[in-house]
C-alpha cells in the first residue's frame, strides 16, 4: 500500500491509497459488506457508482462461511466477485457485544456463536489468521472498542489491553509475512483527552501503515466524536491514512473530514434505506410517508442519482408500502451513491481550497427541510 | 396487434406479436409483475435477461397503489419504466379467492380489501377500466376461475358466467375505444371435453383478438392440463394468439408448445428462486442443500448464465443461509433467465423442425438429476 497525499485544505486533505487492486481516492467512503455482499447489492453495482473499496466483518464471515471456505476459494474477492480492494475489521467490535460472550483475558476472549452454538476463542493472532484467509487489502488491529460510558479507570485498563494486543497484533502479521495487506492500528481512549493522545502516541510507536479511531459510533454525542478525533489526528503521521471507525450520518463525515480523517465506514447508507430513510441534498426523506404518494417528482434534484432518472417518489413509497425487494435495491443503491457523492463532493473542494465554503452550503441546504 | 403466424412444427407454432411497443417472439415466457414490479429485479435486468412482455396483476394494482394514481401516471409504463409490452389479468382470479369475497352476482363480485378492509365492486367493465387506466398492452376479459374439482353443473353454471362476462368485456372495451389494448377472451370448462370445446365456440363467436386458456394450474393434474389444451386450441384461430394461463414448470411449458400454444406466464421462476429452488439443465437444485456449501462450481453449465460466470454455488449456498437480499436477486434472475432460454430454444427448435427432438433431449438431461 502506497499512500499519497495531494493536498490540504486546513486540516482536511486530499489523498490516495494505491494497492495493486486499484487506488482509493480519499477522503474515502466504504460501503459495509458483513456477509460478503454489500446489503441488496451486486458488486457490479458497487462498483458502477464509484466505490473503491468495500468494507467485510471478519467476525460474521469466520462463522459463516467460515474462514476456511474462503481460504479454499483463494479469498473473499473470489469468493464474492469483488475485484477491488476489501477493508476487514478485526471482529473486536462484535465479540464484545456479543450475548454469548463468557471470558475476556489478556489472551484473548471465548464465546458462543449466536448461529449454532458452537464455542470458539477469538485473540490477536486468531484475528489476523482470519483477515490473512479472507485476504483484505487492509487489516484491522483486533481491540476493546471501549464501551461508552467509560469510567477512567476502565477506559485506561481497555486502552492498555487494546495496546497490548496491537503489539501482539504486529508481531503476528509480520511472522505472517502479510506485508501486502497493510495492517492498521486502532486508537482507543475514550472521551479522555489524555487517553486519547496517550493511545495515538502508543500505536504510533508501533509504527503501522495506516490509523483509526475507534470507540466512536458508540453512543457518544457529536461533539465526544468530534474532540475524539481533535484530540488523536494531529498525533497520526501525516504521511498514513487515518480512518474513523463507524462514522456516519453525512454532518458527522464532513466534521471528520475537516480534522483531517480520510476514511470512513457506516452501516447507516444500507440499513436506513431499508427502512425506507433516503439521503438528499434537502434533508432525509421518508420515503413511506403518504405525502409521496402521489409525488411524481424525482427523489434528488441536485446531485446526479442512478435511480431518479428512472423512479418517480410515488413509485418508490409504492414499492417501500407493497414490501417489494426492488424497494430495498433502489433505496440502498441511492444512499450508498449519495455517500459516495459526498466524498467526490468533499474531494473537489479540498482540491480547490474550498472545503469549509462546501462544508457550509452543503450544510444549509440539508438542514432547510424539503 | 398485429400476430405473424411463422412457422410451425406439427402442431408447434413459431410466431411473433407486434405492437408499438415491442415484438415478442412467440412461444414466449412472460415474467410475472405483480406490483408494477418482477420481484427482486428492476426493469432494465428484465429487458436485458430478454423478456419482451410482463404481467401485471390488475387485482393487485387496483388496490395499490390504486388505478387512480396510476391513469394520472399516464399508464403502468411510465409508472414502473418498463417500456416493452404488458399484459394485464382480469383480477378474476384473485377476486374469486379472496376470504374478503362477500357477494358474487350476475352483475360482478363485491368485496373487502385484504389490505384495508375498504369494500370494492369488482364487474366487467370495471375490470376493462382498471387495464384502461393501467395501459396494458394485452388486456384480459374478466372470467369466474373456476374452482378445482368442480362437478359438472357447477362447471356449466361457471362456464356460462364467463361467457356472458366476456361479452360485456367486449362491448365495454368497444365503447372505451380502446382497441390499442389488445383484448383476449378466455376458455373455461373445467375438465370437462364439451365444456371445453363450447366456451372456446362460444369465444371464437365474440371475436376476440386473442385467446386464453384459462382454469388450469388450478391444482389438476399434468393430464387433466394436457387435455384442457388439447380439447380447446385446435378450436381457436390459427391466426391469433393463443395463452395458457400460470402455467407453468418447464416440462408443462414443453407440453403446452407442442399442443399449440403461445404463450405463458407463471410466478414459479420468481417464488421458487425466493426459497432456493432454482432451474438447470440437469434439474431443480435446491441450493440451501448443506452439499452445495463447499461446490466452487457453477450453478450452471449448459445455457449461457447471467450469474453463472461470477458466482459459485457455494457463494449462491452462502447468500441463501445468511438470508442476504442478494440472494434473492441472483436466484431470480437466473430462474426467469431460464424459462426464458426455455422459450428461445423452444422457438429455434420449431423453426428448424425439431421441436419433438430438443424436447426429448431437455427433458432426458432435466430429469436425469445432478
Amino acid at each position: 500500500m502506497k499512500f499519497e497525499l495531494e493536498t490540504t485544505d486546513g486540516a482536511a486533505r486530499r489523498a490516495q491509497l494505491v494497492f495493486p487492486r486499484g487506488s482509493i481516492q480519499t477522503p474515502a467512503f466504504m460501503p459495509v459488506g458483513t456477509y460478503g455482499t454489500v446489503k441488496a447489492m451486486t458488486p457490479e453495482e458497487v462498483e458502477s457508482i464509484g466505490a473503491e473499496i468495500i468494507l467485510g466483518n471478519t467476525f460474521h464471515l469466520m462463522l459463516r462461511p467460515g474462514a476456511d471456505i474462503i481460504r479454499r476459494f483463494g479469498g473473499l474477492h473470489d469468493f464474492m466477485h469483488w475485484r477491488r480492494p476489501i477493508l476487514t475489521d478485526s471482529g473486536g467490535f462484535q465479540v464484545f457485544s456479543l450475548e454469548g460472550l463468557t471470558k475476556v483475558t489478556k489472551d484473548g476472549v471465548q464465546f458462543q456463536s449466536h448461529l449454532d452454538g458452537s464455542k470458539h476463542f477469538f485473540s490477536p493472532e486468531k484475528a489476523i489468521d482470519v483477515q490473512h484467509a479472507i485476504g483484505s487489502d487492509i487489516m484491522m488491529c483486533f481491540d476493546e472498542c471501549t464501551t461508552y460510558p467509560a469510567t477512567r479507570e476502565h477506559a485506561r485498563e481497555s486502552m492498555e489491553m487494546t495496546h497490548a494486543w496491537a503489539a501482539r497484533c504486529r508481531a503476528h502479521w509480520e511472522s505472517l509475512g502479510a506485508d501486502h495487506q497493510a495492517l492498521f492500528g486502532i486508537v482507543q481512549g475514550s472521551t479522555f483527552e489524555d487517553l486519547r493522545r496517550e493511545s495515538a502516541r502508543a500505536l504510533v510507536d508501533l509504527d503501522f501503515p495506516g490509523y483509526a479511531i475507534g470507540g466512536v459510533s458508540v453512543g457518544e454525542s457529536k461533539e465526544e466524536m468530534r474532540q475524539a478525533v481533535d484530540w488523536a489526528a494531529p498525533l497520526l503521521p501525516e504521511d498514513k491514512p487515518r480512518y474513523l471507525m463507524g462514522v456516519g450520518p453525512p454532518e458527522d463525515l464532513l466534521d471528520a473530514i475537516e480534522r483531517g480523517v480520510d476514511m470512513f465506514d457506516c452501516v447507516m447508507p444500507t440499513r436506513n434505506a431499508r427502512n425506507g430513510s433516503l439521503f438528499t441534498t434537502r434533508g432525509k426523506v421518508n420515503i413511506k410517508n403518504a405525502k409521496h404518494a402521489r409525488d411524481f417528482g424525482p427523489l434528488e434534484t441536485e446531485w446526479p442519482n442512478p435511480i431518479g432518472g428512472h423512479y418517480s417518489r410515488a413509485y418508490l413509497h409504492h414499492l417501500y408500502r407493497s414490501g417489494e425487494i426492488l424497494s430495498l435495491r433502489l433505496n440502498t443503491l441511492h444512499n450508498v451513491f449519495f455517500m459516495l457523492q459526498l466524498a467526490v463532493h468533499s474531494r473537489n473542494a479540498i482540491k480547490n481550497g474550498t472545503f469549509p465554503d462546501f462544508k457550509r452550503a452543503f450544510l444549509d441546504a440539508y438542514t432547510s427541510g424539503e
